[in-house]
């Protein structure tokens, strides 16, 4: 059976950071939730001669009749080289039959629309319905795709963004600047930013804990989206003890790769403490924010579903536009 | 950067059951043994409602500049559709930067290639170097592939081969005399294969044991090639327990997955029962056959490195012929 070939251009006329992509990550958390997805646990590939990672996820919705197999990389040297750290593709498999139905050569946008996708629908049941400045830690990619998401979900006056890399820092204000048609401050440090945000995204790398708990403040929502291996950690573990609501995209990952698994690890989470899926908030099936006054925290390590959504989606609409190249294999 | 895409028929053209993929997937085993390879556990994707199951297999070795990541499917109702039950593909990636080199559309062949490779090193080192009689237990790809690939490394004089399936054991015979020139013998049930045989091949999905420890005799060899996965079993436990020699391919997936997992269960093969694995015998860290009258076993799952090395085999030999379509992405 021919496969369909796409390439990143020929996805972008098809998938982008809007509502449609939102609801089918949507829908596919409420999946998750109701028991109707199968999720087997990432296979992670260490190449550390080259400090690299490569991760592969993957997962079934029932009913529906494909699946995604999504490879995302990550080789932190090649920067020094001017190359993306980042690389990607997804496979879309027919779930009533096993053969391979499309690839999809998007090197990592799919992934990129799908993770912004989780953002806003954290920001949607988590964060304040009236928010004023969102907060960033972060100037990489993801770093603008959060943001470029958040604005499907709420209206907001601000951006505030700290980078310790100055000449990320102030490319990203000036092509964020550009992109919302609204003001991004440049600040001088994590703590400028999370004092002064209604709503955190945290969008980094980083293996030591970057968000103090004592900077938090009433109504505060947090998405936390970087920590999504075992070494890396963006919030210091007090951070969870503080919040008044824990959320995460799946437990049984965050509790072994997300910022949960440290704060756990640390003692500072009781192993029995409430924390809720994602899902089940989409689902109706646990309240979101129930109040102004609340912090509320989001620990986002990235879901198979999600790449089964979106990959579907992308190609369904390939399909409908006539996109793509069949290859007789 | 460019994706190389490559189709089945252009990879038969490159990687062919010959010594030369036998050499590569046995250095391959060589470098596992020796702690130059990094293995992550299979990724299994159950798909109950159509009888499916899916998985990703990749391993990553030292000194190589790519790895593989491979899907297979079973997806066992096809036949009754006029379907071929399995399919699959493999992705090549820079095992240096990270980005995808390669996608190898072989839809499963190079699977069966190096499986078949895998049986011909067991055989190598753990078959008696006369032998007269191989016997088959199965008729589906991989019976015919196993059989082919060890003529690379033992003469034999005749096919000896069960299948409880009339027709498909017919087409067995009418074809595999032809492709061997060599009598093809059908028995009336695997008693007579595995009495009548000196090298033993079982390459079925059946999940009941089907070869009796009664029936071994001094100096067989046994591939079990079938079970790949809990539930799949192709040797009573009381087979390990009366073999002098187990060998299989990687412990940690056989003592899982294979037959050794179910001998385990039942008691017949103590935790510290001696296991050697196919890479220690290739390495020469541990002897192969010892003497011709042993009864030898090896136990095969199937690893990532065998994928790693036949498609880096593929990609480099359709390199060197031209082969494959160069994608922009």
């Amino acid at each position: 059976m021919p496969i369909t070939i796409l390439t990143e251009s020929e996805l972008r006329q098809c998938v982008a950071l809007d509502s449609e992509s939102i609801a089918a990550v949507e829908e596919a958390f409420v999946a998750l939730a109701e028991g109707r997805a199968v999720t087997p646990p990432i296979m992670r590939i260490d190449i550390a001669a080259h400090h690299g990672e490569v991760d592969v996820k993957s997962a079934y919705v029932e009913g529906l009749d494909s699946f995604a197999i999504k490879v995302a990389s990550g080789f932190f040297d090649n920067p020094k080289r001017g190359l993306p750290s980042g690389s990607g593709l997804m496979l879309l498999w027919s779930a009533t039959v096993g053969f391979p139905q499309a690839a999809l050569f998007d090197n990592g946008y799919l992934t990129h629309v799908r993770t912004g996708a989780a953002g806003a629908i954290a920001a949607r049941y988590l964060a304040r319905q009236e928010i004023e400045t969102v907060g960033v830690i972060g100037s990489g990619t993801q770093a603008r795709y959060q943001v470029l998401t958040l604005r499907e979900v709420r209206d907001f006056r601000r951006v505030r963004v700290y980078s310790p890399n100055p000449d990320h820092l102030s490319r990203y204000v000036a092509e964020m600047e550009e992109a919302l048609g609204l003001p991004v401050e440049a600040a001088d440090g994590p703590e400028a930013v999370v004092r002064g945000c209604d709503l955190l995204v945290t969008t980094t790398p980083s293996t030591e804990p970057i968000v103090r708990a004592e900077w938090l403040h009433p109504g505060l929502h947090i998405t936390a989206m970087g920590s999504d291996s075992e070494h890396k950690q963006e919030l210091e573990p007090e951070v969870l003890a503080a919040a008044d609501r824990l959320v995460c995209d799946l437990k049984s990952q965050c509790f072994r790769l997300g910022e949960h698994h440290h704060a756990r690890e640390a003692g500072l989470l009781a192993p029995d403490a409430q924390v809720d899926e994602l899902g089940e908030i989409a689902a109706g099936r646990v309240p979101g924010r129930t109040s102004d006054s609340e912090i509320t925290l989001c620990d986002l390590t990235g879901v198979g579903i999600q790449d089964t959504a979106i990959a579907l989606l992308a190609y369904q609409k390939a399909s409908a536009l006539g996109l793509g190249m069949q290859l007789e294999t």
